[in-house]
């Protein structure tokens, strides 16, 4: 039906308040419609907190019974932290389920639709799934792999180039783009980059919105030989997130405690080649609930990462720049494909604005289905 | 008035089927509407052969006393290879003339439709503008510096690659984006690579459209040493158009013989730090009524064309793919800006796709008011 996508659409917008917030968790939201009209409105704000149907059943108090309900992901049937919404939606005298897409979690997708069926309410499935699939994409990447979803964002120039020759890289974009670039750091679990860029930017990794308090991402910088120097920004500033360097072990015991007295973990990863293993990493991380990992450059780790073949999504930034030469830094670093048609392809292209500036989004595999 | 311009972008429609063919003369259409339906159509086909005002009011007949004309560039006021547009006009007995633009030429600016005004025919001017300069912007440059328009034009990987590092570059670019290339070519006067290219990619540099005939545009080869190849497929192929190599003089004459035999014309241009002056290159073109000029590359064109200050346009088309590494072609080559804000600022962007591929237009100045 025409208003089920309209009311879902709306139930999306709900869900979106939760970005940044909700990890480990899926973002969800949730709304009650009585006689075409809207009775409550619930979503997810974060881990532990009640759920979507939750919120709206109890917005929506005594005009919930007989009521439909909208939500973006199929209804939990067990129980977590908190009750299953199942129950709460039986008790509360539901009578139609309109549901986005069902849980990705294989262990138990369809429970809690099938569940709600043979109770005998009316369920419907799959209205507004692609837009529920690409608000949740990186929640999906994380329970089905248990490793986070990676995007990789770039700023270039036309050109293709990052730095000048110089080394000067303030500014590439313009204002509005590296706003954007905050709302994906606040959206996301942990940032990543490498040790250089440490060294030759000092950047403090942080989340800084215009008009909101953002949520810091866990910064995480590889570093195989711990050569970070102690007195980078990053190590020295107030923020709620913890910062992880990532070594290859075999590090100075002194550096090692005096990186950590500073307050950052050091972690020792396995090496591949004498680099560290990125997939490897990915799975540690996911195993430390980190769902999503933007990876910030530079050069060489876009490359590492790319030829590792951890990253699922790309968001390329360009500005309407021209440098001219081809002495300055690179995007990639290293050695490329030897073959035009053996690159890496990105699919699903989304062109985006900002200021002057053109993103290219993309991605480089499927979403899981 | 609303109408005005509808049959003003009915008028720019007709007008842009002549692109390509009406050099040096710029594109024009004309439309009679005689109470508010269209009794005329006409637009100029090539120079020396009608102008869109005259066939349109030969093709209106009678019907032309007492209309209106629409017509996107002002009506000529001088005895060029054809008589003066405004004695037909009046002689027809048009009382309305509704204009996109003045003529951009200084010295006849205003001529004409100040002549019609003084006639007694009420003149309106400046509806569709923007779109009737955009449509004729390779003309204004022309006929306001004396200079070709240049467009520049690179096809590259999202990381800014032209080949891999083995040289592979068939194709970056998919079919779609390659044949919006044989428009352009048709569309320009005349096309230009460095000899590197003819080396690299043995090219025929003609135009091949999908459904119509094109028409080649000038084949022009910068190759200061005279070192092309006598055996390059370009100058052993069937076409109307010539080729010109650019040298810097002090060639071997006997090499010079065995290109012109071919029918390439071997020409001597000045030079500047022992490489061709573009700037005095693009003033030589003009003087050979070359109003367009398409550069294709490669990288070290790009970036002399670039550093040269002659280039008007770019259009750069963007495979959707990544290499990976520094190791290939790089868009452009040489030494680049030092600083990231003295890059070359690409203004006025415009965003297309082709296929998969995406085109960022640009200029890199303003049009010519």
């Amino acid at each position: 039906m025409m208003d089920d996508a309209h009311f879902m659409s709306l139930a999306l917008e709900l869900a979106a308040r939760g970005r940044g917030t909700t990890s480990p968790n899926p973002m969800v939201g949730a709304l009650i419609v009585k006689d075409g009209k809207i009775t409550g409105r619930g979503y997810h704000r974060a881990a532990g907190s009640a759920h979507a149907e939750v919120n709206a059943i109890d917005d929506a108090g005594d005009t919930a019974g007989g009521a439909t309900l909208y939500v973006t992901l199929e209804p939990c049937n067990h129980t977590g932290r908190t009750p299953p919404c199942t129950e709460k939606i039986l008790a509360a005298g539901i009578c139609r389920v309109v549901v986005a897409m069902e849980d990705p979690n294989p262990c138990v997708r369809g429970g809690g639709t099938r569940y709600l069926s043979e109770k005998g309410i009316k369920v419907t499935t799959g209205v507004c799934e692609n837009s529920a699939r690409l608000l949740n994409e990186s929640f999906i990447k994380y329970v089905t792999t248990g490793r986070p979803f990676v995007t990789l964002k770039w700023a270039s120039t036309l050109d293709g180039q990052i730095a000048t020759r110089t080394g000067d890289s303030r500014w590439v974009t313009g204002p509005e783009s590296r706003a954007f670039v905050h709302r994906m750091r606040h959206a996301s679990d942990a940032i990543l980059v490498g040790v250089n860029t440490v060294r030759q930017d000092d950047p403090s990794l942080t989340t800084r919105l215009n008009n909101e308090e953002g949520k810091d991402p866990i910064r995480i910088v590889l570093d195989t030989k711990l050569s970070i120097s102690a007195n980078a920004k990053m190590l020295h500033q107030d923020s709620g997130a913890d910062t992880f360097i990532i070594t290859g072990g075999n590090v100075a015991e002194k550096k090692r405690k005096a990186i950590e007295s500073l307050g950052a973990r050091v972690i020792t990863a396995r090496l591949k080649k004498e680099r560290i293993d990125l997939g490897a990493l990915m799975d540690r991380l996911g195993k430390m609930k980190i769902t999503s990992l933007l990876i910030e450059g530079g050069g060489k780790i876009i490359a590492s990462a790319l030829a590792a073949g951890i990253v699922d999504k790309v968001n390329l930034f360009y500005a309407p720049k021209i440098l001219g030469g081809n002495d300055g830094v690179h995007v990639c670093r290293g050695k490329g494909a030897e073959k035009m048609n053996s690159g890496i392809r990105v699919k699903d292209i989304r062109l985006h604005r900002f200021g002057e500036d053109i993103m290219v989004e993309g991605y480089l595999r499927a979403l899981n289905k």
